[in-house]
């Protein structure tokens, strides 16, 4: 439940990331809704493909359905779509604009995110003022190609190096969640196993429930 | 020679879209450097195809040169980059984000450019906020596929409906300068008359002076 300057406060339990190319059947915003219904607590809305125009006015529509339910939205990498519909906050990778630039250019008030996969980028990630951190990609995966999954101790040293809330992402899905006992991650990133799913809700209720139980 | 708060006297004369697909040899910053020399008086740096890191650093660079001889840098789309490196304005085309939404973003200060090829989508970038508006492609043209070369009964349409500066884009050379006499454009864009030259700061030169003599 976000509410505005009360970014300490979010929950980043199930964070969902959005991909139009791996969703089977429904709109987009129908998705996003059944996805918050059965316990997502962040949208992040990734759109590579499209003019900017598209991207901002699908944007405007998802955050009507966010608004909606008071979970936060989180735009990948542009700046300019998250001020342009007043996102909650912006996520940024290693080949965006750096969490610096993005924190001078949207204030303390916004969620600035940042993928990692090494405690050095997490430390700097944290030092720029990153409000969290993605970690991974924890398995292969094929929504981010040529990346060698992150180890368990690499997770663990990054744990152990910042105190930002942490997501892991990639190539979770249900039966995964378990490798996560112990860890103190904050939460668990997902695209398909979200997305592609025929019952949305369910899925991303049953990936709730496992990873409250860890 | 623009300075903070002076952008009613931008000189649009020549226009300089940058395309790094279509230089020939050097660098983009030593090309835009003898294309100021040359007499550019308008830098806008457009990519399409690179990380917003990698657009981010290149725009560092090439503002450091627009800077030294006061140059107005406009940033092509991407409002976030334009912000990260405090150029002076943002183009957007109509594919884009709308112009009014830029100017909330930008504030009153920043240049704001459009691309438009009807007097409708003049007069509604005037009516948004628009500082000037490119209209184009006057001709079929390598950059840009798919577009109807604008008459030059539609260019003398939209000079009526808006006052604000028109700069025509579109397979501009300078044999084509000519075909502008008389229709109070107030400058010239130019990608490849420019940027493929072996000698950029002579090609410049030579269109600055036929447009001054128009």
């Amino acid at each position: 439940m976000y509410m505005n300057n009360q970014k300490l406060l979010v929950d980043y339990s199930l964070y969902l990331c959005t991909d139009q190319g791996l969703m089977s059947t429904s709109t987009l915003e129908e998705a996003v809704e059944e996805a918050i219904l059965g316990g997502c607590t962040v949208i992040q809305l990734r759109e590579k493909d499209c003019s900017s125009k598209d991207f901002y006015e699908l944007a405007l529509r998802i955050k009507k359905i966010t608004k909606k339910y008071k979970v936060p939205l989180i735009i990948n990498d542009r700046v300019d779509i998250a001020l342009a519909v007043d996102a909650e906050g912006v996520h940024v990778g290693q080949n965006d604009l750096p969490a610096r630039v993005v924190r001078q250019i949207l204030g303390p008030d916004k969620i600035i995110g940042v993928s990692t996969a090494r405690v050095e980028e997490a430390e700097r990630a944290a030092a720029e003022g990153a409000d969290y951190i993605g970690v991974g990609a924890m398995y292969e995966t094929a929504t981010k190609n040529n990346t060698r999954p992150v180890s368990k101790e690499e997770l663990l040293r990054i744990r152990n190096a910042v105190t930002i809330p942490i997501v892991v992402i990639g190539g979770i899905n249900k039966e995964r969640i378990q490798d996560f006992h112990e860890t103190k991650i904050n939460g668990i990133a997902v695209v398909s196993a979200v997305i592609s799913q025929k019952n949305i809700r369910m899925a991303a209720s049953e990936l709730k429930e496992r990873f409250l139980k860890l």
